[in-house]
């Protein structure tokens, strides 16, 4: 950060503290302080450089995503890093690769799904990377449904082993990150049969390749499916493909946590309860929302900094041109997702509170909240991503003609977030099984079953379905109980309506299927819900310093009436609010807009992003870009000559031509 | 199309005449048949393939690119091809080259703002390609403000020359499509100084390589400004950086259609009105929006086809699986954007005619509809862009996991399309225009000045402020009389709420910035109505075959009942509907999904696309999806070596590592 800060004005104005900000959007004073470390120390190493990664071919952009994850991990060894810090030094790489599934997927599923003696004897060698792992469930033809894999796994009681076969083309395993070319063992997921029988799917671990010469093994045919979106981005992980023909593994490499297999072949269920394995949906869910927040934040502060520093038409009094920030268009586009961004991220921190308590709760055998524990995160891990990847376009799109350019960062960030929308379960099919869960609750209510958690708002139900909000002028909209108010009535109707809706079908199922889109809506009004309370609870907390619990409450406000203003057709069609209510509403989102804008700066520096994590020459922290967008351009290949390669063959031709039959 | 049909079973359900839609969709039976005809010419040619786009290296991609636009070339020469077969032609190779900006803007701007002599002395060598040609506005610090570019051509009476200067780094000129490597001229956009006075901007031909060997001319400064969004897409194109240090022009290049400056350095206007710059735009606009209809056709075509080939869940009785294009929810997010394809196909048909017109209309000197049809193209060309950039990532979306591969075609799709969003005016820039314009029209209903054209709707604006909808079952919304009633009153409420808020102000443009997000979604409403309007009336034409216009029937309600959902908030707030009436066109919406459901497949195929054009797995004619993906996959370079390169210098020694240190 040498040099002129040419944003220095504008963070002159601030009017609260930046760093209390920046320990409350790190979570705590100690995250900032490993946070802020292992930031530096990975912007200062240069084999962690990034910004010509859009530029390099697919090989060596994966040749070099395999030098960066050995060098992770050498440093990661030499520094002797926690557990903490080692996993922000591989965010802070910031280039997907096969460690992310073998620390975020392969590692927790054993843990889940393993019996002790089988963690005992694979945990050890997979913390010290003897062995790499990859999460190999998804098929050519299947993907969200689960249940539907081909892929079989036949216990032979001969040789007390299990067979894995691939029987059909669509049965290939397709997708897998780090598979295609690294992994050395897999958790296969594979319909269990024994004796003739099926099962159902269940986890295998299955090794693919030699550990002395890579090489896979006999009946293991793999590879890399291909590019995906974009350049640079995803293409630095080995998504693969993978095919057995009758591939034998020990019967104990079934993960038996749950059900069993004997040596005679018989299958028989644990005293551990099937629910267990949620655990690591909420677990894994639960850092897809963390993520969710960084990625959106950092788009943030892309645009929010060139918005300041980017001016165009008008002009003040000293004559020069209006920042497109001081557009209330601009802000009306930008300060909503930069409020989304603080949203996501304090719902992301209650998410591992919820982890927490729901692990407690499980290992003494209390399954009453992990229902609704389940959807709740489902329903999260949905709306945070699928309103990140819209964030992150619109943000670019912010940006005008620059944020097109590679060097804006916005469009790897773009091409490398998007997938999390669709893995871990597609959003549209996620928010079906919150509305399931709605539907469920609702039928209940009747019984007097206390809905939980998130839910337990639905016990208002007849006050709820009754309210009618007293807003009387803008101001009002800033009143907490006010917009719970309005987003409880909406939440509760939609989905009262729905239910209503469902009991006119004489097979419920059906039923289910024909209303889908409105219960999708309803199931999209009680996440929003989830994420406006949180933040309201993260405010009823005590937050040091000056002005950071002010900036926050606006940030919220401004949230919440973006909301309403997104969604006034629920809010006015479930008379949960009025049109001239909405209008102040509207007042008031406007007035916030102006409370924001001296700040925004500030607030996008509370995340405290290197230049190096940004990747951006448009979100520079001294906000020099014109000059270094001039210097960039000319680093581009097609630079290298004046005049470009095949100017001989096929530009020269054209311009030297004698046209005499073209009818042009 | 060799081999098995898997979509065979869904063709055979189509209700309608697919060859007659397919005329619809192309404009004319004649139009079909250049477009199949050139189609299938670009399919066979192996110079056009591009299946590999995505792989190769922006040097690689960029000499391809010259490869095929010089091929191009030729085969419009030696095909003999008219106007129209070449624009197909060029349509049909389906990867961005200077050609666009040659034919589309470089010739484009000297027939409209050149002198006859200019036109004489310029077009026939541009149109045999003699010279290439480019349009060079933008700078690195102005692109939406024209009126702010820095470059100057400053008069020098002693030589009867302009000096093409850059003073500031700003000034460079950034983003000019074919300026970066290729063109020999460029017209330059700059301030024009005469005497130490500046006239504001005007247009320049400017040469800037040697015509010999390519070579920058003296005091040129000139390279490409670096990679873009994704990987192929728009990176085939060379957008340029430009400099000039005091580059002399002859006084007659100065583009003097509109005003001239004499031997003596004085700026005379000629009798030509400054408007008529104005019919370049329309032009260029208008063909913005037909693009806008082909890329959104061809996601949907994509995404339509993958739906009814991808299972998921559930069975029917024959034990398969669902389609997900029986998924209402699929449906719901689908075919709205089927619907938007051909709503945008029509009012880029009728734009084109609107051109017709006004150009006629302009040589008689009335001048009386050209505000009208400038705000109206620019409010398309906004609201078009923008659905359709959208649409495309939905449509991915729609695909699942498998959208996310570049071989579906979607991620270049989408990284070729969204600037379309950006230049020729930012689409918020633009929407501002069009509210000016409709503040503009409303705040002369008092004086009796009757709108014309796109807007004459507001001459009904007592009636329309105070109607009621009188929608009472959900049939009701089929008629095209209910539903243009509903958007006009909407788009005519939301004016002139704007229009009383406006008055409020003592100073109008503080109020017009104060109030623009609202005034954008007037503009929004506005256009939407364009767009629901035109639909309508292109079926009061006779439409023959059997059961096509039915079925563009249903399409236009469903466009228009999906806006009405989307937009809920803006039909309830101003009260052009009620709740009730709103569910009533929720439910009917559902029941037009079904109508749709079996003539989907035919609905795409009347794009008449091949799967050259498509350029996706996903969206193959014949559906067969699963096995070419495999086969896709295994071509991808990490596959060329079962082991990776790297695997000795940074996979091994991790998998061989004795590790003491580590805590982990
Ligand atoms: C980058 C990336 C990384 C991945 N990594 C892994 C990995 O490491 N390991 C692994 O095993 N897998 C991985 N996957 C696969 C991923 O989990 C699946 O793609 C995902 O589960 C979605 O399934 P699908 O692709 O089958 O989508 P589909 O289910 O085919 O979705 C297609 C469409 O059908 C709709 N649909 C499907 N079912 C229903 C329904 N019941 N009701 C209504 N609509 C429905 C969807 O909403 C969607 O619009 C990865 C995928 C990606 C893109
Ligand atoms: C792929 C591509 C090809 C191009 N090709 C060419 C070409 O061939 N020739 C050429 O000359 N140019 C070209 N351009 C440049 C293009 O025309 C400009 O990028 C476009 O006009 C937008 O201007 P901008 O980049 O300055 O955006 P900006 O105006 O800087 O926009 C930044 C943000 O400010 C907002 N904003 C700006 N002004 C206002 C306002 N008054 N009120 C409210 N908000 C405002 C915008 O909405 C946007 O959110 C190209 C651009 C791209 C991306």
């Amino acid at each position: 950060m040498e040099g002129v800060d040419h944003l220095a004005l504008e963070r002159s104005k601030t009017q609260f503290d930046v760093d209390q900000m920046k320990v409350v959007w790190a979570g705590s004073r100690h995250a900032l302080d490993v946070s802020d470390r292992i930031g530096r120390l990975v912007a200062s190493d240069p084999v962690f450089k990034k910004d010509n990664r859009a530029m390099l071919s697919r090989k060596d952009l994966f040749k070099d995503t395999l030098r960066k994850a050995a060098h992770v991990w050498k440093r990661i060894n030499e520094l002797k890093l926690t557990e903490e810090e080692a996993s922000r030094l591989r965010f802070f790489i910031d280039q997907p690769s096969y460690m992310d599934l073998h620390w975020g997927m392969f590692i927790p599923v054993i843990k889940g799904s393993g019996t002790e003696e089988q963690q005992k004897k694979w945990l050890p060698i997979a913390y010290k990377m003897q062995i790499i792992g990859c999460y190999a469930q998804t098929e050519l033809g299947h993907g969200s449904n689960v249940q539907g894999l081909e892929t079989t796994a036949t216990f032979d009681p001969k040789t007390d082993e299990f067979v894995i076969n691939s029987p059909t083309l669509t049965s290939s395993k397709w997708w897998p990150g780090g598979l295609g070319k690294v992994s050395t063992h897999a958790v296969v997921f594979a319909r269990l049969i024994t004796d003739g029988q099926d099962h159902g799917v269940n986890g295998f671990i299955v090794q693919l390749r030699s550990l002395d010469d890579h090489l896979p093994l006999p009946g293991v045919t793999v590879g890399d499916i291909g590019m995906k979106f974009g350049s640079g981005a995803y293409n630095s992980m080995d998504n693969g493909v993978l095919r057995f023909d009758h591939v034998r593994i020990p019967r104990d490499q079934m993960l038996m946590r749950v059900s069993q297999v004997t040596r005679e072949g018989k299958v028989v269920l644990s005293n551990v309860p099937r629910q267990l394995l949620y655990g690591t949906m909420v677990f894994v869910r639960q850092t897809i929302v963390a993520d969710a927040s960084s990625a959106l934040s950092r788009a943030v502060c892309i645009a929010t900094r060139y918005s300041a520093v980017r001016r165009q038409f008008g002009s003040n009094d000293s004559g020069v041109e209006t920042q497109v920030i001081d557009y209330k268009t601009q802000q009306s586009r930008l300060f909503p997702l930069l409020a989304s961004a603080y949203a996501f991220r304090f719902v992301g921190e209650w998410l591992k509170w919820l982890y927490t308590d729901v692990t407690q709760k499980l290992q003494a055998n209390d399954f009453s909240t992990l229902p609704e524990a389940h959807a709740c995160t489902a329903g999260l891990k949905s709306l945070t991503t699928s309103a990140t990847a819209d964030a992150i376009e619109e943000c670019r799109k912010l940006c005008g003609g620059h944020g097109y350019l590679s060097s804006s960062g916005l469009p790897e960030l773009f091409a490398v977030y998007i997938p999390a929308c669709t893995y871990e379960g597609d959003n549209i099919v996620l928010l079906l099984q919150v509305a399931r869960f709605l539907m469920k609750t609702v039928s209940q209510l009747p019984s007097g079953k206390k809905p939980v958690g998130t839910t337990s708002y639905m016990g208002r139900a007849e006050q709820l379905l009754q309210s009618r909000s007293n807003v009387q002028k803008a101001e009002d909209w800033l009143k907490p109980s006010v917009i719970l108010e309005a987003f409880e009535a909406r939440a509760m109707r939609m989905s009262v309506a729905c239910a209503k809706d469902l009991s006119k079908f004489a097979n419920p199922e059906e039923g289910f299927a024909e209303l889908s889109p409105n219960l999708v809506d309803a199931a999209v009004a009680h996440c929003q819900l989830i994420v406006v309370s949180k933040f309201i609870e993260k405010l009823q907390q005590d937050i040091p310093g000056k002005g950071v619990k002010e900036q926050l409450q606006i940030l919220c406000n401004v949230y919440a009436l973006f909301l309403v203003h997104k969604h006034l057709g629920d809010f006015l069609s479930t008379g949960s609010i009025t049109a001239k209510q909405a209008s102040l509403a509207n007042d008031q989102l406007r007035s916030l807009y102006s409370q924001v804008r001296p700040n925004a700066i500030a607030l996008v520096d509370a995340f405290n992003y290197t230049d190096h994590y940004l990747s951006s020459i448009l979100g520079r922290y001294d906000g020099n870009v014109y000059a270094k967008l001039y210097e960039e351009a000319w680093k581009d290949p097609l630079n290298d000559t004046v005049v470009p390669e095949g100017y001989r063959e096929y530009i020269q031709p054209l311009l030297k031509q004698q046209l005499r039959n073209a009818r042009l």
